[in-house]
């Protein structure tokens, strides 16, 4: 296999290390507008050579953003080169363009290191999806976020101070919205109920609620009643019914969930023969990310392609109903569908999911988690 | 793929039920003593009239024990057919003639629901092992254990008592001592140190203490430190050194070994490139285990053979250090490398994994758990 490889930052530097020791797979041509050279690849920012280059048969994508992403990407399937990217954003939102183009190109389209960095994540339920029906899928999917919380929860920091923590490590980017804001777990769970499912979610029906609100003092409630908080999503398909959020959500003490520390993952699927089976792993980090975009190589030199069919749109319906934690504003229906007080927030009787999460539209500084499902 | 089924308990009804629904492979013949009849299957006690038909391309072993299992299995590979089994034991002990023998008779072997049931551990070292060194293997990988500690644990109650409960739920069989000596998680280490590793480990020379002789005392001590016990192996390949065993751990609360409950596993790998990989599940069970059967059959029917490469016969160098926890005979050895007392109890300085566990076979009524590694 000869690799094109666009980008050769945290991941595109780790790709071209690790594919450096293999015989079945070369990065000859690398394209990056820094000023670079390599022993063994041409550096170029030329992209049109390299698709046209015949002897290179395979793109790996991994620039980030959308544009010129995007672009790039859809060229190289119009070329005829097989493509392999860890960009959630770009897979997500041109998933009903991308995979069936690819599938009309006859070229192979894969990105594991998109879902769980070092957790061969997408893998796991192309396995999964051949044996059985997968039931439900999610977990814990943002090593940044889970870095904060467990700061604030076992370290006692503030929600500012754990930021900083973070952004200091290289955990957190300077703008740390795409994480905090729960919008790339949102990509992530997209992206896995896709192909899960076997279907196209349209994403303007799956909710998002971040943790950027979240402060100290929901951690001391959280602690009171015996719960750990934790960004995550969660895509559930019955009866032809799909529910697919991302929210804080709330475990008990001693739950697997509520033990995954510093910046690792947890992503689960349930499945109708294999009951709950749970990944565990860095969710991001130069050679765990590459690690998996190599896997996707050799993958493609075996001749797969991507996960599951192309299945068509399905609006999530989020009307299963949960009890939520909630601190901030108050308004009628919320008193209403008040259950109990904890400390200066409340906690609901249970309430649709999709109820809450119009309400919170209106409400943008309050903070809310989830309640475990009983 | 025709299938020849030998056995036709928990795991073997869990196979034809999940091969049922397939086009790709069909359970045609049923090799079992109990007198059942199934309206798509010919059910026989003739294995040898099995073996004749030439229509049967892979025997599927779900019988469990060594013998007959052994010679029902080397007559398969001896006349041909493709083997998938479950059963631990008999891939352990017959590693060095069964694994050359099928790549010698051109057979696939595959073997994955022997380690972790419904968590598809070998598949991922396999995995893991196209792209990277694995550096260490090791966990939670029998659920009755966990389910005796947990219940000791979580619900406070003695040894017998969780025993007792155990097996009223069908996870302890009457007779425990495979389970609570150790013996499954042992041959389930060997087996994965093999594969993980590229070698074959002389059994001889993996110590194991079981959890026997663990009192509702010990696990007060290891709450008031904050420790959780669990029953673990450990493999690690190091500059060329194996150390291998399998012993009660303690884990502090919160981290996610701690947080296995009730009978799941938690098996875990170390990659050179994907940092540490962890995989949560089912290790038991009807349907979790067939899962991972029939996962095998489609990887045959792919064309997939074993895990990796037979390697030569290696014994464990187990001279690296612990601090363990000690109740029951005292000695002089024992009083010279005190370091703490915990209750009745007392805790080592650091001594080789190696000479504890010699020391243990002199005291064999001694309960001994290790210390976090740090």
């Amino acid at each position: 296999m000869k690799i094109g490889l666009l980008g050769f930052g945290v991941v595109g530097r780790g790709v071209y290390d690790l594919t450096a020791e293999r015989s079945d797979m070369q990065v000859a041509k690398v394209v990056c507008l820094e000023e670079i050279s390599l022993p063994d690849a041409e550096v170029t920012k030329d992209y049109p050579s390299v698709l046209a280059d015949k002897s290179i048969d395979t793109i790996i994508e991994a620039m980030g953003g959308l544009h010129p992403a995007y672009e790039f990407v859809r060229a190289a399937i119009e070329a005829g080169k097989n493509v392999v990217t860890s960009n959630k954003a770009l897979v997500a939102t041109f998933y009903d363009e991308l995979i069936p183009l690819a599938k009309e190109k006859g070229v192979q389209f894969r990105c594991t290191a998109a879902v769980g960095g070092g957790i061969g994540w997408l893998s796991e339920l192309e396995r999964a999806r051949r044996m059985q029906t997968v039931e439900q899928v999610g977990g814990i999917m943002n090593g940044t976020c889970n870095y904060i919380l467990d700061s604030m929860t076992r370290l006692g920091l503030g929600y500012d101070e754990a930021l900083s923590q973070a952004q200091a490590l290289g955990y957190a980017e300077a703008n740390p919205a795409t994480d905090v804001d729960g919008i790339d777990t949102w990509h992530k769970l997209i992206l896995s109920s896709n192909i899960a499912f076997g279907v196209s979610v349209d994403s303007a029906t799956v909710p998002v609620a971040g943790i950027r609100h979240i402060a100290a003092e929901d951690v001391c409630n959280f602690k009171e009643h015996g719960y750990v908080c934790k960004l995550v999503s969660t895509g559930i398909m019955e009866n032809g019914k799909l529910s697919a959020f991302v929210q804080p959500t709330l475990f008990p003490q001693g739950e697997p969930e509520a033990a995954v520390n510093t910046n690792y993952n947890l992503i689960t699927l349930v499945g109708s023969a294999s009951g709950r089976m749970s990944f565990y792993g860095q969710g991001a980090g130069r050679y765990p990310t590459a690690y998996n975009v190599v896997q996707d190589c050799a993958d493609v030199l075996l001749g797969k392609g991507f996960y599951s069919p192309y299945g068509g749109k399905v609006c999530a319906d989020n009307s299963l109903t949960r009890r939520f934690y909630v601190r901030g504003d108050r308004d009628a229906w919320l008193e209403e569908n008040k259950q109990e007080a904890w400390g200066n927030a409340l906690v609901t009787k249970p309430v649709a999911v999709d109820a809450l999460h119009r309400w919170l539209k209106d409400h943008p500084g309050t903070f809310i988690a989830a309640l475990p499902n009983e």
